[in-house]
């Protein structure tokens, strides 16, 4: 045990909600102010959620003051502000020992409490998972409060709305905080946000009020760190009979200096970011991405970058946003929209370059088919972090392959370095024909040094980069270098020289090239990214189902997985040159 | 050329928006009459979408009077409404003469008129797509109006809201007419409802107004059938330079004698639907659907049916609906928050049971991933119409497999028939441990005369119905009738006595019957009612592909088709026993 040297007198005495009803309000702000040093410490040591987390440090408290977890039972929406109620219901070991930081997950997780209800990492879904808890409760006859916390960012997501929709006509026991701090990831986009200001601006007096529209009991608090009066508006709606809503006025990052000023860099920190040190400048696809479109639409007035508020990860800074104007627009925790609206643009003459990670595109399947693919307008989408990874279970991002490809008139293009990523996205923006999507290479900048000159208009085109016989190997995007690894130990090894293939397209074979490999190889094999299950591989083994050509498709696997070792994963995958040539010996002998 | 018999007086001088701009308003109230007429004649022979091209008809006349399209561009949400707008866009024909009945498509088609901007069968987009063409629009420097229409129902969507949420601070030109004739298919669900009743009853004034909230200018409309009050209205707003929202009250099914009570059967029929010919009863998935969560929940009160608005094609129907009280929910279109909710009542204890469309599970990629697989909640998920089939491009059914299948954690059902279904439908909803999807067979129903035994707790067990050598046939879901035609074939033709196999699961394969084949069969098929992009079959032919064994995929193409007839398709993918039988014999010579 290695605790950390922040003073923890009251949080000593917390080890589940119920002992927080023992304390007096002023002990529960000295509370606070320990749980607030406690997670600024943390975060900074492990990286994580800091902002939303040390916004809802009184309101957690309060909530768990007036409410009776896990009876009463608590829905936060996207977890990114879960910190408070894990320290609060019985996990502050996680924060005050430094051995146990990496115990528990940074969202909720029911594996490691009854106090957390459901594994939740996407935003804009607590309001119609609580509205389904309130529904069981009522099927059963329970009379528990359910509690659903969301942030002002989520509540432009379109599932927010939905729920809010039909929350409001339970006619039942829900009560929703809505947790506004004025701001998304980063800066909030929308025509709801004027009206939150007007909110604020009116203490909750405004005659047009978005809740009250839509048939919501509503209450406002203006001081979301005052203990006290969270406490008061909690007890008026604790058993109540309808739905409701508790706007609450929060600030984001609270407790730091400078936290107005950061907001959006507090939001989710990496190690050590606190300490100010001055961090490498170097070249990644995300600044390559901005560069791009900076100089693009500098040239073409009609190129427009577009983010579903998630501009970090795509390489839209604060400078390129500020500089790009007009030719950047963020349309808020709202993905469905972005592809819709992408495709309109395109509709019109514009060119859109819509950014987006591979988890968050889950989002769109119907949007990417009826709004784009099935209309063919020409919108360029860039898939960010698209691999198998050591994410959070709500974070992984190797389904995008298996969605995205086996939706018709949808290209997939996958660039294995920044050359052909490059001559992929200009031939994107530039082309008339289809919608394509670019799934961006993940983890360090790889250079050819020698420019791309590929005609990406013949479509599903494979290149054979290196020509040998016996073994053929496909590697696709990020997985390519996996290919080049696979082939050398293949010579090593075996004295086999393999065919070496980058196949540029996950959304469609080529098949004159496949068949021409039947000549004088006995066995494919496909490395991609992402799962096998329904991606690109799979298209191949199914091509060649009629011959004598073997396949060996690698990839990840159908499954969840949370924070494991990208090392063991790869283990268990059998994605190691080693591993691949053994599979490969056991398949030709 | 077969002129139907109705005076077309009027809109015979009517080809093309210009002219309409000729006429007085009586002659336009006039003209709304014959187009009410051939509307009405033409959908009772062909069948379509009924009440709510006949709300629309006066409002699509004042529309084009006032706007100049198109160059001004019109977006009609998921077109269900656009009949009127194809008569005075150049397709009279398509209404006047029976011989021309079918040649335009119910839904807009730009590939029939430069009228129409967007492919569209889905609703809530129209809202996005518009603010799209808008910012097209804004980064080229034009200057047209661009139009958006959007029906009271499809506002419950998310996709719907996010856009309204945008094109809201668009600080453009940006006009959405809310056609608001209170009914969805079926009935209105939701808090946004009662919003729109209020705005009604106060002639547009109350003092919460959804609309204004989000920051719209907003004008209403009480009659939306008064052709000179909504010109009046529209040239108020022609070429505002910020968005505005056009509420306007019209009547679903105008101008049928008793649209009031049957709204929900007259918004879509069959053809001669109006004759009142009595409908034989027999029979179908959906009602045994209905009589199966009818007994249920009569047994057990935690038991709930849930529609995203779609409950006809569910089987729950209006008698279903009113008996099932509490045990019913309909949440407005809003397959996401269906799917969360589902999510919800079954973490706290009820028993979900979700009817939806295959076309309209595309919706929830994300939902059934996060909110309900990686949260393995036991809810059931029925899927309806999943099939190959001749649906216009909007509607097809046939890429559920691809998308339900590769979720982690999802278990995907393909019962062959009543027995089946039955059994797998109370084994989901008895069971804990995963959300189940079962695809309903489509088409009439089929009887084994036997109850199914089959214990489904045993994950991705498929079942040997007969045993033979040689060849195998996996003939999933609807097509396992089709592998007992081949197999039938293989033995007449080339006297091979086939192994039929019914894989239960779609979501899996069973690894131990797949190896075993290995030992006296040299072909497997996969016959599957879907594409076989991504599908159930692929994960066969990549399970064998380090084996001597050849796999034939069957099933659809990846591709948008349209109202193609099923023969032509069956024909195209070799979906009949004879060309399948013609692949087999190529492979195995």
């Amino acid at each position: 045990m290695s605790k950390v040297d922040i003073d923890t007198k009251i949080l000593d005495k917390v080890n589940s909600p119920k002992d927080l009803k023992q304390l007096s309000f002023d002990e529960m702000t000295e509370l606070s102010d320990e749980m607030r040093k406690l997670i600024i410490k943390k975060v900074n040591t492990t990286g994580g959620h800091l902002g939303p987390n040390l916004g809802i440090i009184e309101v957690t408290v309060a909530l768990h003051y007036v409410f009776n977890s896990p009876v009463d039972k608590f829905v936060f929406d996207v977890s990114h502000q879960c910190y408070p109620h894990k320290i609060l219901t019985g996990r502050k070991e996680g924060f005050t020992d430094t051995d146990k930081y990496l115990k528990y997950t940074g969202y909720t997780a029911p594996e490691e409490s009854p106090h957390d209800l459901f594994k939740v990492g996407h935003t804009s879904t607590s309001v119609s998972l609580a509205t389904g808890l309130a529904k069981g409760r009522d099927l059963k006859g329970g009379n528990e409060n359910i509690i659903a916390l969301i942030g002002d960012g989520s509540l432009s997501g379109g599932e927010a709305y939905e729920g809010l929709n039909n929350a409001a006509v339970l006619n039942s026991n829900i009560i929703i905080i809505v947790n506004d701090n004025d701001m998304s990831i980063a800066e909030n986009q929308g025509g709801l946000y004027a009206n939150l200001k007007l909110l604020r601006d009116t203490d909750g007096k405004a005659e047009n009020n978005f809740f009250k529209a839509l048939g919501f009991e509503y209450h406002y608090v203006a001081d979301g760190h005052n203990i006290k009066k969270l406490v008061e508006t909690f007890e008026k709606v604790k058993n109540t009979n309808h739905p409701t809503i508790i706007h609450i006025h929060t600030i984001k990052g609270k407790g730091l200096a400078d936290a107005d000023e950061r907001r959006e860099f507090y939001h989710w920190i990496l190690p050590n970011a606190l300490d100010n040190k001055p961090q490498p400048a170097f070249e990644t696809y995300d600044s390559i991405t901005a560069d791009y479109i900076t100089k693009k639409y500098e040239k073409d007035p009609t190129v427009v970058a577009i983010s579903p508020a998630t501009p970090g990860v795509t390489g839209f800074t604060r400078d390129f946003r500020t500089k790009a104007g007009k030719h950047y627009v963020d349309v808020g925790i709202a993905e469905e929209h972005a592809i819709a609206f992408s495709s309109g643009i395109a509709k019109n003459g514009g060119k859109p370059i819509l950014g987006v990670m591979s988890s968050f595109i889950q989002r769109t399947y119907d949007q990417l088919s009826q709004d784009l693919a099935l209309n063919s307008t020409p919108a360029t989408l860039l898939v960010f972090w698209g691999a198998i990874s050591e994410a959070d279970a709500t974070h992984l991002c190797s389904f995008d392959i298996s969605l995205i490809s086996n939706i018709p008139n949808l290209i997939y293009l996958s660039p294995v370095n920044k050359e052909e990523y490059l001559k992929m996205l200009d031939w994107s923006v530039e082309q008339k024909d289809y919608p394509v999507a670019i799934r961006v290479p993940f983890g360090n900048v790889i250079s050819s040094g020698t420019e791309d000159n590929t005609d990406y208009s013949q479509i599903n085109k494979y290149k054979i980069e290196e020509k040998g016989a016996d073994i053929a190997i496909i590697g696709a995007g990020n997985f390519f270098e996996l290919g080049k690894k696979v082939k050398a130990l293949l010579s090593k090894k075996l004295g086999i020289n393999a065919t070496l293939i980058n196949p540029h397209f996950l959304s469609g074979i080529d098949e004159e090239l496949l068949n021409s490999l039947k000549s004088d190889h006995k066995l494919v094999i496909t490395l991609e990214d992402g799962i096998v299950e329904g991606g690109f591989g799979q298209k191949i083994s199914s091509f060649y189902g009629s011959s004598a050509m073997k396949v060996l498709n690698f990839g990840g696997k159908k499954e969840f997985t949370d924070r494991t070792p990208l090392e063991d994963l790869y283990k268990s995958y059998h994605l190691t040159p080693e591993l691949i040539v053994e599979d490969i010996e056991k398949t030709i002998k």
